[in-house]
Parts: C-alpha cells; structure tokens; sequence
C-alpha cells in the first residue's frame, strides 16, 4: 500500500476474524513502533506484546469500557513509557515519544493488512494502575496506551468516522 | 513509496534545499494530520502554518537550540492542542492526540519527499509560552509542537541516528 494512502485509508477497527496474528507480523509492527523519533533520541519506550486469550480479556477489564475489542483481538500491545530512559529535564516528553511509536505501529499494521484500534490508558490513572498491576510493570514503566489488532471482520465493523479537512483548524502565518 | 518502507525510512532532516513546498503538498500534509485517531473522536488540535521567514526565525528563537533548522526551512508547522475541544473526562489526551497529528504529518511529508524534524515544545513551558505569545494564540490552544519542513539536502544533513529493534525492550505475555 503506498504510504500517503496508508495514513488516509487508515480507520479504527474493532471486529476482527478468529486469524492469528504471526510472529513476522509482529516483529514488523514492533520494529516500526521502534523507528519513529523520540525526544534527543531517548527512545523512552517499552512495550508488552499479549496473545494470550485470557491475559486480553483480563486487558479489557482493566482498560474501561472502549476496551471491548480486546476480547476478539488476535494481539494485544501495551506500550509503555520508560522513566529512567526519558529526557530529564523535561520527562514527560515519554508521553508524546509513546504515541509516536503507538501511532507507527497502526499504521504499520494497516499497512500489512492488519486492523488495529487505539485503546486510551495514560492519563486515565485507574486503567494506568490496572495494566500495571496485571503485567507486573516496574515502578518506572509507565502503561500509556493498549493496541488492539486483529485481520478485519468486514462484515463487523460499523462505518469509519468523519475524517474531513477542517479548514477551521488551520491558521496561516499566524492565529 | 510503500507504507511500511515510508516508517521504516522516515528520519529527521534538518538540513534543507532553498525550495518552497506548494500549496497542495501543504494540503496534503494537513490531511494527514487530521487523520490520525483522536481520545473519543475529540479531534481536538489545530495548526499554525507558517512559511513567511521572519516569523519562521522568531519561532525558532522561542523554541530552544535545537530548533535551528527552522531558520532554513521553506515550512514550519506548530502543532497545537485545542483545550474548548478535549475529552473533558480526561484532557491531557490532547497531549497524545497532538502526537498523533504531528507523527502523520512528517510520514506524509516523507512519502511526498519533504524531510522534515520534530522539534519539541511542549512540556517545556517557556517554549510553549514563547510559541503561544508570538503567536497571538487564545488561551484555550496550547502549543504542542513545532514541524519543520523542507525539501531535503543531501549534501549536508548528518548519517540517521540509531533505530535498530531493541530486544530489551519488548515483553511477552507479561514483563
């Protein structure tokens, strides 16, 4: 798929075919999740890669109610800040760092066929304490969002949302 | 060029031909942006394009040293979030909804040719201050962070830094 259309095409999907997910699918995704920037180059990530069926629906329970699609996922990623690896003059840079290589890793999987959807954790500091709690995190790994991917259901999934330009949003030269 | 190579590839480029990037490719670029997912469909960020020099150098001064290369480039973006349009349930979201934007927008470039870097403002708040006075913005939008883009020159940016897959930091089924 060309990469312009890859970000365009690309939509939340949360009904997905009983299919595995394979372990060269995964080391793709994973390593795209690795290749975006991160703040003076601190790579303040970690992530837990799930398929077991009842460690994702224990996810779900711990990650509010958007977290549905877990229970049907072929794969579950926690992506996780690392507080000793982030910028310490200005640390919570780990927050932005996380969704870049959250948001590679959609798209990535988009990119190879795989639906995805992005489940919010941090700053929802319940669900940050749930997921940290069940995957045994250390003190300074930090849950920042769930990924749940799976091969498309087309029969499933409901319409896509609204992805217009919002000319309102743009400004030039200045507000 | 091929999704998945397009993430695989994107670096940060600093260094810049003396060429203006078209209103289209602009266009381009923002769509991008507005197509990432945001916290409950909030889509609550907003962008600054600039291309007119000056104003480009004064929001390099408010951006720290490392926001040299937008004194070069042909566009910087600021990336901003929008506080009026957040999940009110949990607003910091924006802080990751931005990220998203701002990831899709320098993938996009890199498909169209553009290099582009990432260069942080917020949470540095005397960069977020800076950005917000120049640019005469409401109270309500928060600079989030400044793009800088350019069609890319060869001759003089440095090697990419480091992204090779980092065993250490991947977990499976639990840490």
């Amino acid at each position: 798929m060309e990469a312009y259309e890859a970000i365009m095409t690309r939509t939340s999907v949360r009904s997905y075919l009983d299919r595995p997910i394979g372990d060269a699918e995964v080391r793709k995704i994973l390593e795209a999740g690795m290749s975006g920037p991160s703040c003076a180059n601190r790579r303040d990530w970690s992530f837990v890669v799930v398929r077991d069926r009842e460690m994702l629906n224990r996810m779900a329970d711990a990650n509010g109610r958007p977290a549905a699609p877990l229970r049907k996922a072929a794969l579950g990623i926690l992506v996780c800040g690392d507080l000793q690896k982030a910028f310490q003059p200005a640390p919570d840079y780990w927050i932005i760092d996380g969704a870049i290589a959250a948001q590679n890793m959609i798209l990535a999987a988009h990119a190879l066929g795989i639906g995805a959807v992005w489940l919010g954790t941090y700053p929802q500091m319940e669900r940050v304490r749930g997921q940290a709690a069940l995957l045994n995190l250390p003190e300074h790994i930090v849950p920042h969002s769930v990924l749940a991917f799976g091969y498309p259901d087309p029969a499933e999934d409901g319409p896509a949302r609204e992805k217009a330009y919002e000319a309102d949003c743009v400004h030039f030269e200045t507000w």
